[in-house]
């Protein structure tokens, strides 16, 4: 990538990025209407950023030349691309987007569309019987509460959805998250719900996640101790022939696919399960709609009608040329506060790599340390550093127009919805112009890049297209810098040695000079270290 | 701070930093016990970073010309410090430490401590009135129910302590927190609490913080359609004479002082009437006890002695001369799981700077991006590019050897606590060691740098030490780069912008051109926009 006539292009134009600071800078040739864009439910603003025609031309070609959304369409189609050419990989599909390619007659990959179907009829069902009472806890009440049990992306992305999509819970419906294998985690959960009309949805795919297992244990005891038996009280979300593909232990197994990574599983039985226990079968229907036509918008290779294309290669500017190592994301939305969170993995795990498809070291910078939170709050933390620190970090502001109760309880002449919006707007404009003054305290350096994405409210149908937003900005950025965005061969590592650590902690000290033994010493305060 | 010879040598220095992947690297000169630290309750272990004793001689130094320690003795003697000489600033005492300084008879500045000492006995009085029932609600019943109104350093450190304790908790004692201006925060929190039974304490040292007076408008609201007196269920903590100073209004008033910056108030009463309401007066005490240990280890100059100068300094090594430009910290502790959002604002709002104390642009990067969460979880999302990512993360991890619980229910021949630390454990060597292999996928390439803090057990005592540690870290971080850690003039910019765009955002709209009214017509996707 790095001897392309294109990226030397780029880092010619990033010697002098278009200066948001200079007077009128935000109003001239129409600046904010021409760099936005329209999609499924969905725009987005990016005059705030430091580009102009010049900058945009050039990513497109680069876009074009890397082949980005054509190779979205192979992957779409089912083509493996999750690979490293030449050695020992995965050697795997990548079809999230099967999982929501349900609303055509003519899907992009029938096969894996068809069994997803499959998967959500049951569903249908399985959500039926719970609401009309056909499936019953042993004393003929209804589950009223559901709690996942399950990590990284069983556990982030399911977690982020029902958190914003709360107001639309049914009656009655509860929905936790167990995690952690610390033990303070399950007992937390376990506190505060009633075992008797709770089911525990275990949610891995191998079926042998260590944290999962662990916590299934001690999920299946606390309702034996109960008197509870745990096979009417738990449901498996797992590959089909894993350990945990058996129904004399659960009460219903759904399946998911090799096909299907972990980060991008929220479409999948991972999250729908769980979802549709809290919104209904029909409200699931409407999230993976939105997700299906943000898929069918990211096919589009004109950069100015595909909003993630346009995220993926804004990014690639601001963290490959304009030198900017971290991107915050920052919806101004409470609900989807832990939104960021799921991103982060799903960003950070896909592009988080050294070597290129061909096994090659890279030569360019891959992804960017991703983080962030909900606003207002960020104002009240971390905003000081975007507006006055030495470190430049790109904004991601996503926002409402509405706010999601349909109810108009405004206690004031001006509402919490307009105070929230009007504060978003506010920080994307101030951290683009910055502030002038004598006083160097009250300067404000200005240029710092950040972009807007809009929507009238958060529904459903909504938070699905902007999960597909970023899963297809994510994939886009991979396949320009040229790596499988799909694979996480670097955590094996840290597995492996904890399995060797873990007999150290349990046996009594003998003698081990090893650096796991000194250091298990030092951590227990024992011995000489 | 360039142009110094202790500068230079550092420079110098991270041309070769140590090489923690060398055959037997972290074996030699008995590295592991050599760079390790302990302080009251707390061990430091520091092995894993890329440093050797050169450096570390270079880093006192460092230390010593900065006068980091004196100054931080003059802070907590009541000097001036919040201030840029030359220009209009805040000028006034950074007091903080003043809030714990209650164990001795002779308190490093007697006057504020004293006031605290007041605070604390109205606490006491309060709390004892709430456990007999002599405070109680208009039906006769006691209050089971704390919800905090606040938001940033009146949310973030209270509620990561809170969470952090919650394994302490009175019996029927529950705590939430509501925020975000966002409406959808307080209908949220509000839908979970028995009103009768809940008291609201509002936190707001200006009495007049947007969010809060618009969620404290929500909260009385609901009360009043209650049928509830609002008066009978409000606290204020708040500065004497703001517009909350008024007992008409609320139950209880407690106070802070000019002194005591947001981000560094929990151990004041912005953090000690929630906590104390939680886990009761005494074990406020502990906690403060912690804290107040901990700030008298932070006087001593010796580094060696010193686990938040070391802290301080070792991260100046890592982003400074190793030029990396994010942190993150880990706990593996998931009642710890929002601590790294308090520590984010405490730092990057405190060393988010550029300018130096006397209104001089600095010749040096300040303040780090800070992010984190618990583990195990963050293996299963953005620990992959910790490996295996182009871009280096330094690694502050946290970690107990005992749970909180005080119960032996193991269900398995090894229980999760140990699994918690053998992965813990793993991921320092693993980050420090790497791997090598044939294949280039499953190649990682260490020399991460981390450290890893360490205690017996997550008590009140220990969470306050750990608190104080990092508030000295962060402190002393900014007396190296001669910057003001204690005002946030950045924040204003967007507080002045937001009251601008909030009239364009219920006005209909006129004949306006101006930037804020062109995004407001885009934002609501109305106009020609």
């Amino acid at each position: 990538m790095h001897n392309t006539e294109v990226f030397k292009r780029l880092e010619e134009l990033a010697k002098k990025p278009y200066d948001l600071t200079a007077p009128s800078a935000l109003l001239v040739e129409d600046r904010l209407r021409k760099y936005s864009a329209a999609g499924p439910g969905l725009r987005l603003s990016y005059g705030t950023q430091r580009i102009d025609d010049e900058v945009m031309d050039a990513l497109q070609r680069l876009s074009d030349e890397c082949g980005v959304t054509e190779q979205f369409r192979t992957m779409c189609t089912g083509a493996v691309l999750n690979k490293i050419a030449g050695y020992e990989s995965e050697n795997r599909q990548v079809l999230h987007t099967a999982c929501r390619d349900i609303f055509t007659e003519s899907p992009l990959e029938p096969i894996v569309t068809a069994d997803v179907k499959q998967q959500l009829a049951n569903l249908e069902i399985f959500l039926t019987d719970l609401g009309t009472g056909k499936i019953k806890n042993g004393n003929g009440e209804i589950f009223t509460t559901m709690v996942q049990v399950g990590i990284g992306g069983s556990d982030l992305g399911p977690r982020a959805i029902c958190e914003s999509l709360k107001a639309y819970a049914l009656p009655n419906r509860k929905v936790h998250f167990i995690s952690n294998v610390d033990p303070g985690h399950a007992r937390e959960v376990l506190a505060e719900v009633d075992l008797s009309r709770t089911l525990f949805n275990i949610v891995s795919k191998s079926g042998s996640t260590q944290e999962t297992q662990a916590n299934e244990e001690i999920v299946r005891s606390y309702l034996q101790n109960a008197g509870l038996d745990p096979a009417l009280h738990c449901v498996a979300v797992t590959a089909k022939g894993s350990p945990m593909d058996n129904k004399e232990n659960y009460l219903e197994c759904f399946y998911l696919y090799d096909c299907i990574g972990g980060r991008y599983s929220t479409t999948s039985m991972v999250g729908a399960v769980i979802l549709g226990f809290q919104i209904g079968f029909e409200a699931v229907k409407d999230f993976l709609r939105g997700a299906s036509e943000m898929d069918r918008h990211a096919l589009n290779p004109n950069i100015n009608e595909n909003i993630p294309l346009l995220m993926a290669l804004i990014g690639i500017w601001n963290h490959n040329f304009l030198d900017y190592d971290s991107v915050a994301i920052i919806p101004y939305s409470q609900a989807m506060r832990n939104f960021p969170s799921h991103l982060q993995q799903c960003d950070m795990e896909s592009n988080g790599k050294s070597i290129d498809r061909n096994g090659q070291s890279l030569d360019v910078k891959s992804g960017p340390i991703v983080w962030g939170g909900a606003g207002t709050n960020g104002q009240h933390a971390y905003f000081q550093l975007f507006h006055q620190g030495s470190a430049v970090v790109p904004v991601e502001f996503i926002g409402f127009v509405e706010e999601q109760a349909d109810i108009s309880d405004s206690l004031a002449s001006i509402d919490s919805q307009t105070k929230l919006n009007s504060n978003l707007l506010a920080q994307s404009l101030a951290l683009a112009i910055g502030r002038a003054s004598n006083n160097p305290n009250k300067t404000v350096a200005g240029n710092k890049p950040n972009l807007l994405l809009a929507a009238k409210k958060l529904t459903p149908e909504i938070m699905g297209t902007i999960l597909a937003c970023y899963e297809a900005k994510i994939i886009f950025q991979g396949f320009a810098w040229n790596i499988n965005s799909f694979d996480q061969e670097g955590v094996s590592l840290g597995k492996d040695m904890a399995s060797k650590i873990i007999s150290k902690l349990v046996e009594t000290k003998q003698d081990d000079d090893s650096v796991e033994a000194l250091l298990v010493d030092w951590f227990l305060n024992k011995g000489n270290c």
